[in-house]
């Protein structure tokens, strides 16, 4: 990716959005490529990275620009990052509360990952294609937890996210093209602990 | 990768290398790419995967073909997949005893995880390129971790590994060069506890 000595430095930022973090990725390159360590909860922890606790790693494959995944909000923190592409990530705050209906957009290459916590709204457009679109998660997903998901229409005029692919273009799954307005979305209540 | 309904089914094999398991991963495909779940930490230990509590995920990209990268030891397990390319994987038991020199090679495609044990020697040759070799290791690396690294030569005689594309024509790191013949490696001891 980069040559080694002009890499990132590992760091941890905050967004316009609570609990959403962009955290730059050092990637020594060499002869044969690049490495990365992609998570690493010691070195993370330290910089600012809650301790969230991984138990599933999910990789999604997007074979054209323009594949358009999201808008979606689920019962767990996610940390994502890509192996290979690009993507144009974008955020919409679904949590009750004065955040509600933020949004914040911000290209993840491998040099950057996204830790995005319960109750926001996530979502991605393929930019440079193939990607290949990794990500962790605290909690076991199920066909039946999808009933506890919240879901946004990517193509909503309220939070109007930029995308870089007019989705009329863009390939999306059947099931994201019928997701509700912002006006039709119930705040995701805290959580009970 | 596959279209519903063809994937393959979670299971866990063993292999000759007393427990290096290979992982079948099902692999869902659709119009946007495909999805798997690459590792589930309830399912797969459920399937025979050892409860292992990775705290570190490392990503290699691997520009061509014949990268080669190996063979290391080291004192963490791995669980290893890809999330684009393929790799023609090579592990070598290092471990004091019986299994000592014991060799065992299989394809890594997006679906095929590997677990590798520690003192187990790991090493892979891109196949299809790029290849994207993620994996998740339940310690933390560091440069003075390498000092307990336990390594054997790619070009060892006696395990004789049938590389796909012959070592001379490969991509190494100047390190990987250097590394001993096997009668020269010290047996990794059992760990201490
Ligand atoms: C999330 C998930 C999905 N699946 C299966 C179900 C489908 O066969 C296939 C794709 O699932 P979709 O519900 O279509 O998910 P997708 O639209 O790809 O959204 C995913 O990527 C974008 C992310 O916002 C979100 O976490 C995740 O749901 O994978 C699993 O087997 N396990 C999972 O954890
Ligand atoms: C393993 C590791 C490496 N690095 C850095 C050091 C180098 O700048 C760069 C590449 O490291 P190498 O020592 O050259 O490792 P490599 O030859 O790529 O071997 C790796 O892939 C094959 C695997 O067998 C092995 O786990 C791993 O060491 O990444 C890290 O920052 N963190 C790590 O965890």
């Amino acid at each position: 990716m980069t040559a080694a000595g002009q890499q990132r430095t590992l760091a941890v930022h905050e967004t316009p959005i609570p609990g959403l973090l962009v955290i730059d990725l050092p990637v020594p390159g060499d002869n044969r490529g690049w490495f990365k360590e992609n998570w690493q909860r010691a070195k993370m922890t330290a910089a600012g990275l809650p301790d969230f606790g991984p138990v599933q790693n999910n990789i999604s494959f997007n074979q054209a620009e323009g594949v358009t995944r999201g808008i979606h909000a689920e019962p767990w923190d996610k940390y994502i990052s890509v192996a290979t592409g690009a993507v144009f990530g974008a955020w919409v705050d679904l949590r009750e509360g004065p955040s509600f209906g933020t949004a914040y957009c911000h290209e993840i290459t491998p040099e950057t990952a996204i830790f995005v916590p319960r109750g926001v709204g996530n979502a991605f457009q393929t930019i440079s294609a193939p990607a290949a679109y990794t990500y962790l998660v605290n909690d076991h997903w199920s066909e039946g937890a999808q009933a506890q998901y919240t879901f946004l229409n990517l193509a909503d005029e309220t939070v109007a996210i930029p995308w870089p692919i007019p989705l009329e273009q863009a390939e999306l799954s059947a099931k994201d093209v019928a997701h509700p307005r912002l006006a039709d979305v119930t705040p995701v209540p805290p959580r009970r602990t």
